[in-house]
């Protein structure tokens, strides 16, 4: 083989899509460090601050807080196989991509599962749960916090107290709302969750921070049987997170400095000033892509800051519009997924990029391709809009 | 909460352990490379671009060789539920712990396992495996390469011979071995391999370059039962990696920006002389260990280049000479594993390390260390020893 390897170029792209988001400089620069062993003293160290960062940052005090060795959908995996064995009944809300993603990991796990479901763009309505959660004895309750493929967040204290209610498990995906929308997993009596690094966090993907309440692990204790999953049982990776410090396997260290970093980086904005920012951006995105004359998906009560759900006008070209943006203006949209494809578009305004510039740019360019369409809107009037928010 | 974390500070530790090794300047810049997404066209290219170089690194021409998002037992543990059924019937060599987890691995997939043992710090007898072989139809024939717990290089050709000849898919770990030892998957008949990057690629661990042969990818096409995990499932993640590319979970970018990177410096430099860099380095550190008095574990024909086993001599505190070889030289080396623990010193001179300046200081050091305990041994005749082999 004689062909010529480059060195690696890659365009400046804003990172308007439901994720990654951009990464901060900091974090970046964590990522460069030279390493250290995973058994190094001064890593155990770094381990320990990373662990309490994310308690805060969950709004916790589980004991059970890592970060998994995997991007968000291994986070999801390793609660359902930790939790679920064979034959365990689980109750799965599903109105989106990551509710029925659910549900497949669920059932490779041998458990049976009943689902709650909604029309994709809607919430889940907490009365069906009830109902389904009266006529049978469910070992776990899952629902998705802020769906990725919708843009809809749900509410989760009902559906908490009613977990709670009937001593069920009570698991939320929080992988889009992690950092940037309000999350109590405490107050609120959430007792298994995951999350991803490259949403609301601005970390590169690599890891899946989870939290598991002294209830879960507990269940998690009494298995009958071996975790189908070596990399993810939890029963052997809490050792090397815990005192004991037994080798499992080789931790992803660059990727734990950046984890660590990133983590700083927000403790020092401070998670309601964080939470109030990405509120203020997604308003005013809000405000200005309904003055371009586009309609959101998600009724405004339900739509998650992070990730926002825009439906794409009649006879404009949805891989066109997205090429564009790309090819000419670096930013990137996510397109829809599953039964949305083809008919919205998800920007995602998340860490980093949760800011007024990204919310400038995207409807000076939007409108401007969407003119050049034959679309009819005035981007002047978008931006106004979007400036009297802030 | 109002503790302060400090900036990420770590000591510059020359890693001489059973991994990770020290990381290529040029990769670490490529991990602070600014995002992109990973359905950008310019992340598509890169994910060819790494297939290739996966490919030429493991001698094969086998479409599905892409890295999977964790750390090398990730990889371990998706050739292993890819491939297995419930029911399926599995020999596994065992001569240390990483074949001791593959048994466990293969357990969780609901596999018969049958083991072929050998001593730790012996190869295995391919003799019994033929035996073994000849009693049972086995689907799978799985061994360990480079033993990471003992420093055995494992011979592979008889052993692929025998399985090729009654149909049995033949399974080997090369974490240790990968660009660092003499490996030909295509030409030495290996259907099913798996890798770490954190070894002798001198990259971060975080992706488990994985190759399956056209035998192998029929064998998990024809499945009756789902894979077990979602997020190891190949018929999807193929998909990804392939012309459809279909989402199925976001792909650790950064690590496959150092991961390209890494390959390019190892494509830079030659497989041959990189092989060769590797056997040199490791003789003058045998040579010098030697000189000190030390005994090696393993007989020279059967030890890995990449990672040596030291008997710890009697009376020698182990984790003190470990402890003194960090604080004061900065010099990490790992501890034996399982029945080893206490009885050996791992050391690793992989990628990157595998540099005479890794042999003449870490005999230095220890020499001084070994001389304060009262362990009489000259180091001035170990350099010299070690120096002969240039």
């Amino acid at each position: 083989m004689d062909k010529e390897y480059k060195e690696l170029q890659v365009s400046s792209r804003l990172l308007l899509g439901p994720g990654p988001s951009n990464v901060h400089p900091r974090v970046l620069k964590a990522m460069a460090t030279p390493l250290i062993g995973h058994l190094d003293p001064e890593f155990l160290q770094i381990m320990n601050e990373t662990m309490e960062l994310l308690r805060w940052l969950f709004r916790t005090e589980n004991q059970l807080t890592i970060p998994m060795s995997g991007t968000g959908s291994l986070g999801m995996e390793t609660c359902f196989v930790n939790t679920l064995e064979e034959g365990d009944s689980a109750l799965i809300c599903v109105n989106g991509v990551f509710g029925q993603r659910m549900v497949d990991n669920a059932e490779r796990c041998g458990a049976r599962v009943d689902t709650v479901t909604a029309p994709w763009g809607e919430p889940i309505d907490t009365a069906e749960v009830e109902k389904a959660l009266a006529q049978k004895d469910y070992k776990l309750l899952a629902v998705v916090h802020a769906e990725t493929s919708t843009g809809v967040l749900q509410p989760l204290e009902e559906l908490s107290r009613m977990a709670k209610d009937r001593g069920t498990l009570f698991l939320v995906d929080t992988v889009t709302s992690l950092g940037g929308c309000p999350l109590e997993v405490d107050k609120t009596g959430i007792d298994i969750c995951y999350s991803g690094t490259q949403k609301c966090l601005s970390i590169p993907p690599s890891l899946a921070p989870v939290t598991f309440s002294e209830k879960a692990a507990a269940v998690i204790q009494k298995r009958q049987a071996k975790v189908q999953s070596w990399y993810q049982d939890l029963s052997m990776i809490a050792s090397y997170w815990g005192k004991e410090r037994v080798y499992h396997h080789t931790a992803p260290i660059s990727s734990i400095f950046a984890l660590r970093e990133g983590l700083r980086v927000i403790y020092e904005e401070g998670l309601e000033a964080r939470i109030q920012r990405h509120k203020t951006n997604a308003a005013a995105l809000w405000a200005g892509v309904e003055a371009l004359g586009l309609e959101l998906l998600v009724e405004e009560k339900y739509r998650a800051p992070s990730l926002t759900t825009v439906r794409i006008p009649e006879g404009i070209d949805d891989p066109a519009v997205r090429k564009a943006l790309l090819d000419r203006h670096n930013i990137e949209v996510g397109g829809g997924l599953g039964v949305l494809k083809g008919k919205v578009w998800r920007v995602g305004l998340m860490g980093e990029n949760s800011h007024a510039n990204s919310v400038f740019l995207l409807l000076s360019a939007l409108g401007s391709i969407l003119n050049g369409m034959g679309f009819a809107c005035s981007t002047g009037e978008a931006l106004q809009e979007a400036a009297k928010i802030y």
